[in-house]
């Protein structure tokens, strides 16, 4: 449980972020914010401000800039064919390894786990992407543990999850942390979406 | 099965439509499109072509204006708290009959179905929508057979979905239906979407 107001958490999104990727924490986010006693306060950030082409063609205008968003409890870093330049990119690795010594909390969905290897973040440590990529993770950083059952790992102050939809699954097990099962059930109910089974394929 | 190069799917976006409502079906949609020997092409509209501001925040830039965007086998309309302007809006609901006309498959998500409701397009038949919203669908026409177990409800050239993340499901569906229950799973699988169980709530 989380206390106080402020809670405040950030979507990075990059050209060819995969479009569910953001929309679905997104939405689970801010449904929660509308429901939550923590007023948490979410915002959509690209790296210099300006507009975004997703990885299937949809245009995003982002709220802020990565310079703009200040300090976040939670940074959710989604997937796509975007990661790929910026797991090359030693500039946003570098702020990526500031981010995250001062962020509680670092959330990736699906290939978003690439670039956090990439930085060193997951070193030594369980995580999970989507499933189609497993190899090119541990190519990244051999010593990472990957979970090849779950929708998502929660490693404490690191949570990845499997593919694209399982980013919703990972969005909703944040807020049954920060806040409570009961709150995550509502908001679920609210967006009429369905947890798996069982493991996802 | 749709035959020949060419099928078109438009989604109409407007100002506080329902963000997952959108991009749900826009990501299944898309990846078919990467998948299909069919050459599905999705696009993005709204009413004038201009940027919309959705329910919870996202900023989006559509592809096109509701002028622009030419014949369309499918035509997916959202739900959110914009669906109850424009279900008061004689000039909308007057397009959307005439786009009813010439679209082969209209498919709601949410409360999209609300206005489909007020254009008259859904009287005496089988439909639903998001779980909190049936005694409105039925407060716009009374005969309307609402479905309150179904993800969605397909009535032929009318599929209407349940609340928010059920357009995926709905989504889904329209693929195997116009492809194949293969490729609809396939996509699925891509996106690491695992339908639910059972009946939704």
């Amino acid at each position: 449980m989380v206390t106080g107001n402020g809670l405040s958490i950030g979507i990075f999104v990059f050209d060819e972020a995969e479009e569910l990727d953001v929309a679905g924490p997104f939405e689970v986010f801010a449904a929660w914010a509308q429901r939550s006693a923590l007023h948490p306060h979410l915002s959509t950030f690209s790296w210099d401000g300006g507009g975004v082409r997703l990885a299937k063609g949809l245009r995003l205008v982002p709220d802020r800039s990565a310079n703009d968003v200040g300090p976040l409890h939670v940074l959710v870093y989604p997937g796509g064919h975007g990661t790929r330049s910026l797991l090359a990119d030693s500039e946003h690795l570098e702020w990526l390894r500031a981010m995250r010594a001062q962020t509680p909390l670092l959330a990736s969905v699906c290939t978003g786990a690439l670039v956090l290897a990439a930085a060193g973040l997951l070193a030594g440590r369980p995580a999970t992407t989507h499933w189609d990529h497993y190899d090119e993770l541990a190519l990244l950083d051999p010593s990472v543990l990957i979970d090849t059952e779950a929708r998502f790992v929660d490693d404490g102050d690191v949570v990845t999850s499997a593919g694209v939809a399982a980013g919703i699954d990972m969005a909703l097990h944040v807020v049954a942390r920060l806040e409570s099962t009961e709150v995550a059930d509502l908001v679920r109910r609210d967006l009429q979406y369905e947890p798996p089974a069982g493991p996802g394929a």
